[in-house]
């Protein structure tokens, strides 16, 4: 079938955890799915083909590889993998299984969805080259992305293994964290989650704060105040990190005086909350109070769109572990593959 | 700490992907979880250490593995990394991170779960031995067994990948079924989802059952019905299963006419339900109308007794995927960790 003609069963948008293991199961139960994997333009601005774990460098606690894997290994394993299987992406040179590229994990001629239209079926998405593609059955897997604080060096050590994370339940066991000061930018309840995580490694934690209280629920308040390893430091923004090849220290500005100081810690988290990829769905599908996409039923991976369903972060305020993500995105093929069968759809 | 002696922060009994998922998490929280493995004992009525992945040869669909694994050396693989950040197994010879038996995947010096009580906090698990553990909190992921049909010669062809399994989606897209005539045993819905997940593959299906109709919902039975690859093959059950070292056909004995017949297959599917390993739970935990654990909200991995959480297929009527339940044994995890943190559980 050449691109822009006929109706796929399944097209797959996005290519993190949730997206390849969609795309895996859907393309072993003979859909051959059609993947949009996203596009790097400016991290984190748009999908990230291969999801958030292309940010990261050792991956510890995803289950099968007990030494670790480095983050792009294992997306570019998850690729093969449904690649192996008949799935085929979307590039700037057609449809492909090409998987020339895997070495480092993605490759640029890989094409971003610009729209979908869910409001008949089948439904119909736009490529970035604004090519028209149509199917029966869509699965959403973009992600979301944390969001930073926007420094240059932050995102330098962030993608290097240089002691910066969004991630505590990701990294915080990782040795290097191990008995150091450590330092958590957020205010929020999943601030003081990933703050009071870290206070079982680390022999302190500062919780920074741009304001003079916290923004998290009372109770979660209380439990970051009295925990003895972590220091609150109130109205104070991050300037800067230093440090190369490791953090060393971040530069401090209190928002009301002004002073300007340097905090050497060991780590550096940001907390500051994530951003789910919806926008491109332009209010189609029924999102939560935070902008993530409603599962209807939350066992599941439907949608406020019957033929819709949605996988991962993007649907996953909660956990957002790449093995949730994997899971969900299985659940979404499984769910699709039955729910094509019921239309008669072969 | 030695066994029997003070309170565990967690207790984890069932070593499939769910509970050594939940044990890679709760390990590098710092949780030191405790795990009862479980012990074959006659295959399929208890525990199985590893889990049903034990009784597969290749698993070509758990995400990560591009040329696929066998099912005892990624069990293998997960417990040793739940061993390396710190889990404790339960064995004969006392708490064991011994992994020197990794190589086949288990050890039957590993021990089953006999009792737990849940009426008091913390939670009371009595081991085969009769030792008594305590703990803050249980992570439930015992998971469920496929039924057979009863036959030496059926458990002797799954056992060795010989073309005998219990799940369609996991094994039917196996190069070893396509343009085969498979044959499906059961009636009720998920009988005719993997024997229409099979048409896919196969040149034909044969659903064999028992009875003159099936068991599955109106709507489900009318599709095996009307699949013009799916032949019902009524009154009949399957006497022995023939082919070393594949299957080669399956002998029939129609019930009513009392007439054998052999019937050439290239492949066996047994779907006549799952038995979920709740029994030792003696009515503590709420199930759900099928047997298996209610979670108590379906996105999360509580239970009806607060402090006790479920993973896999224990509590998975649905999906029953190596990565969904891996996926919630790391939801599991957090849920328990988070849980203990609010509890003010160190």
């Amino acid at each position: 079938m050449a691109e822009g003609s006929g109706v796929e069963k399944v097209i797959i948008i996005g290519s993190g955890p949730a997206g390849w293991t969609a795309a895996i199961y859907a393309a072993r139960a003979n859909l051959r799915p059609l993947v949009f994997a996203g596009r790097p333009k400016q991290v984190p601005t748009t999908i990230l083909p291969g999801g958030q774990l292309m940010l990261t460098t050792e991956v510890e606690n995803y289950p099968g590889f007990p030494e670790g894997i480095t983050g792009p290994k294992m997306m570019a394993c998850f690729e093969q993998q449904a690649v192996r299987f008949g799935t085929r992406i979307v590039t700037d040179h057609g449809l492909s299984p090409d998987v020339s590229t895997a070495d480092d994990g993605h490759s640029y001629a890989y094409h971003d969805c610009a729209s979908v239209d869910l409001s008949k079926r089948p439904f119909t998405v736009v490529g970035e080259d604004d090519k028209v593609y149509q199917a029966h059955a869509l699965i959403i897997a973009t992600g979301a992305t944390a969001n930073w604080i926007g420094l240059e060096n932050e995102m330098r050590l962030a993608k290097s293994g240089g002691g910066v994370s969004a991630c505590a339940v990701c990294d915080g066991a990782l040795p290097v964290f191990r008995n150091k000061d450590l330092a958590v930018v957020g205010g929020g309840d999943s601030a003081v989650e990933e703050a009071t995580y870290l206070t079982k490694f680390a022999s302190k934690v500062y919780m920074i704060h741009r304001r003079d209280q916290l923004r998290a629920s009372k109770i979660m308040a209380g439990r970051a105040l009295n925990n003895p390893k972590i220091e609150l430091v109130w109205n104070t923004v991050v300037e800067d990190v230093l440090g190369d090849p490791m953090i060393t220290a971040v530069r401090l500005k209190n928002r009301q005086s002004g002073e300007i100081r340097t905090l050497p810690v060991g780590g550096l988290f940001v907390a500051i909350g994530h951003t789910p990829a919806t926008a491109f769905l332009n209010g189609q599908l029924e999102l939560d109070a935070k902008g993530y996409v409603k599962l209807k039923d939350p066992y599941r991976s439907t949608t406020s769109v019957e033929g819709v369903f949605a996988a991962g972060d993007v649907a996953d305020s909660v956990y957002r572990q790449a093995v949730t993500a994997a899971g969900m995105g299985c659940k979404a093929a499984i769910d699709a593959e039955r729910w094509l069968a019921e239309q008669g759809i072969e």
